[in-house]
């Protein structure tokens, strides 16, 4: 039988979560017919065809009963369509699959041909150097499954309240296993001089998205990424190159990335100037916030979803910390007053996101479910409350409070803010 | 910085690798131009327009430039078309993207309603039961990261040797993190009799694919998958639902799953008999064979490829047993002369692909590339001539043998064979 650990710890936590009884039993036994009706014994019309030899040749796409599971705008649309969320209730597990990953973009997405892609590398490096997709590709590798978050995530969800979907409230976040040459790789090929302190990054877009970055992470985690979950990047995650920094928030992560100059300080660039610096109660404006923090979110039941039948229902979402591991996720389910700790799927890795689980018997009456990430160093998920009074009220970027998702005594699930 | 081991690893390794020094400079500088390049001062036309707002609204597809990264038919193709094949030679890290996956049927695909599908469990449990999907997603879930391989796959290269790519020879395998409820949970609601040792598991597809499995099996680790990579089945995957029998041959997880029924021997159904059996020397058929071994392919450089020049590449690949975990690849670059430990890329998970790279500098002569892994249980891949002489002579199914890929002094890849 198995060895793995997990799956032993599992068992036994199922075995508890089964014990609950009328949960499981009650709601499948009213749904489900005698292995002798009479439905069964009619043979489905798919089973008497021949069905399609290839149903999506030759690169395949989801079945068209999955149709309304896509990207989406959020809820009022903006004046300007510059990103699309991820339908995270919809998912299951910890991967985005690509055709689902959130788009942000600032000036849409061009079209590069990657046999002329080139990136340089200059500023305080001993030899600067131009890099063409080839060359880049013939460097030390590594994979790795991280997520990303954009910084205006859940900004709406500051501001009011609505009855939306946990896609349109918390749908810029994303999950995907990410592949290229690490930055220090291809930095040591040009040779770092010492005095070199800040990297700035630029895009090829006709926005030249351009942030300035510690050369610190540049060093410590930093990736030219140009795969994701297996295949080539999508284009509108950078193709054919983009920066991957894990944990830092999702702009910095330079796409259709096209050049790294080394100085000693910020460039003060208009997206680290103008945009994404969080304003606060004096006026003044806290400029670099880079790791997102601490978070999660249950996606189902979550917003405009309905429980049809008291019963056993499995309570699961994600979680995610910009500082490294989730060490644990506890789930309320009466708005707070208590929390139980939610069982995580492993592994549990670094900077990704994590499945968590959480079995829960709905006795009928209206309820108030919340969940609440710990990391590895600590940091606790806070309510909406305390962020704003640790920042400001004038917060917009950087919410990573916690989500209440209201149950009526109708199985109609809203936010509960 | 960085806690994590296994970059703190690989560090010394990327340190080691670039200490062969012309390889990794040499072949960068000789292609590349200096930061001062009159190319470069040149904007590219893409960062002078707009680009597309969303390109690939609302399910996104790969770039247009990747047209060439598709599922693709065996060369040559058989008369019956009923497997496509993964370009592994294409693909980054472990996962597999949907729209990549490999297909096998053996009627076609079918095109079911979820809302129509049902499944039964009868024979010998206390209460025989029919579930609808919404009962099945009721049910606590698990999201696990596995492999899956086809018996039949790299069987072409047990007959015959021919110029053909890592797709054409190896593509019947893939990876993706699949999603559903443990079969155990499920027969623990239905009550399974203590005389029950087999289950038998048919497909709602035309052709009824149907199959006996070890009751041991599916209380060990099956799953009732119905997502992959975060979102539901793709049609060709089983959509709704799926049987998903974690390291065994392909075929056995049924797709399109209608039925479970508990028994105390295999039915020897068509695809148990006639079909998914290993003939051996004496005429007679060794008829289970569940598992696939331990196994490896090199898919960087690999068959069709051709190396532009001398100096540094990445040997890269992908490493599976169904014995659980990989605990090494070994690389050769002289035909099997010498052996040296490849990277593994971290986290290594228990029957799932496991990425192994190991740094090369090619000095231009012919030279023969082969990888051996070892897994967790000590087996160690065999040579093809080691393979026939264990089994016969006869084998098609279950060829995990060792794949040299022959590197010409023009650069160019082909089957070593």
């Amino acid at each position: 039988m198995s060895n793995d650990k997990t799956l032993t710890k599992r068992r036994g936590f199922l075995k508890a979560s089964l014990a609950v009884g009328t949960g499981v039993s009650g709601a499948l036994t009213s749904n489900s017919a005698s292995a002798q009706s009479n439905t069964f014994l009619e043979i489905d019309p798919w089973t008497k065809t021949q069905g399609a030899t290839f149903v999506n040749p030759p690169y395949g796409l989801p079945s068209k009963y999955e149709k309304e599971v896509v990207r989406r705008l959020p809820n009022p649309a903006p004046i300007f369509l510059t990103a699309s969320r991820t339908p995270i209730q919809n998912l299951h597990g910890i991967i985005t699959p690509n055709g689902l990953h959130f788009e942000r973009h600032h000036a849409g997405v061009p079209d590069i041909n990657p046999d002329q892609h080139r990136l340089v590398v200059h500023g305080l490096v001993d030899r600067p150097m131009i890099f063409s997709m080839e060359n880049i590709m013939r460097f030390p590798s590594e994979s790795k499954i991280y997520f990303m978050e954009c910084s205006g995530n859940s900004a709406a969800e500051l501001k009011r309240s609505a009855n939306n979907t946990a896609q349109q409230i918390h749908g810029l976040i994303s999950c995907c296993e990410w592949t290229g040459v690490r930055v220090s790789t291809l930095l040591q090929e040009c040779g770092i001089k010492p005095q070199a302190t800040w990297v700035l990054a630029e895009g090829a877009d006709g926005a030249a998205m351009t942030r300035s970055i510690p050369l610190s992470k540049m060093l410590d985690d930093a990736i030219l990424a140009y795969a994701q979950n297996g295949e080539m990047l999508r284009a509108e995650q950078g193709y054919p190159l983009r920066l991957f920094l894990p944990s830092y928030e999702g702009n910095m992560s330079i796409k259709w990335l096209r050049r790294l100059k080394l100085g000693t300080e910020p460039w003060q660039t208009r997206e680290e100037t103008s945009a994404y610096t969080d304003l606060r109660e004096n006026g003044k404006a806290l400029q670099f916030t880079f790791k997102m923090e601490v978070k999660s979110v249950i996606t189902q039941p979550s917003g405009m979803m309905k429980l049809k039948s008291k019963g056993f229902y499995e309570i699961s979402g994600i979680a995610w910390s910009g500082n490294g591991k989730i060490r644990r996720v506890e789930v309320s389910t009466d708005a707070g007053k208590t929390w139980q700790e939610a069982m995580l799927q492993e592994p549990v890795m670094d900077k990704s996101l994590v499945r968590f689980r959480y079995p829960w018997v709905w006795d009928g009456a209206p309820a108030v479910l919340m969940s609440r990430a710990v990391d590895t160093s600590g940091d606790v998920q806070p309510t909406m409350e305390a962020l704003i009074k640790t920042k400001s009220a004038n917060t917009f970027y950087h919410n990573n409070a916690i989500q209440p998702w209201q149950v009526a005594a109708n199985g109609e699930v809203t936010n509960g803010r």
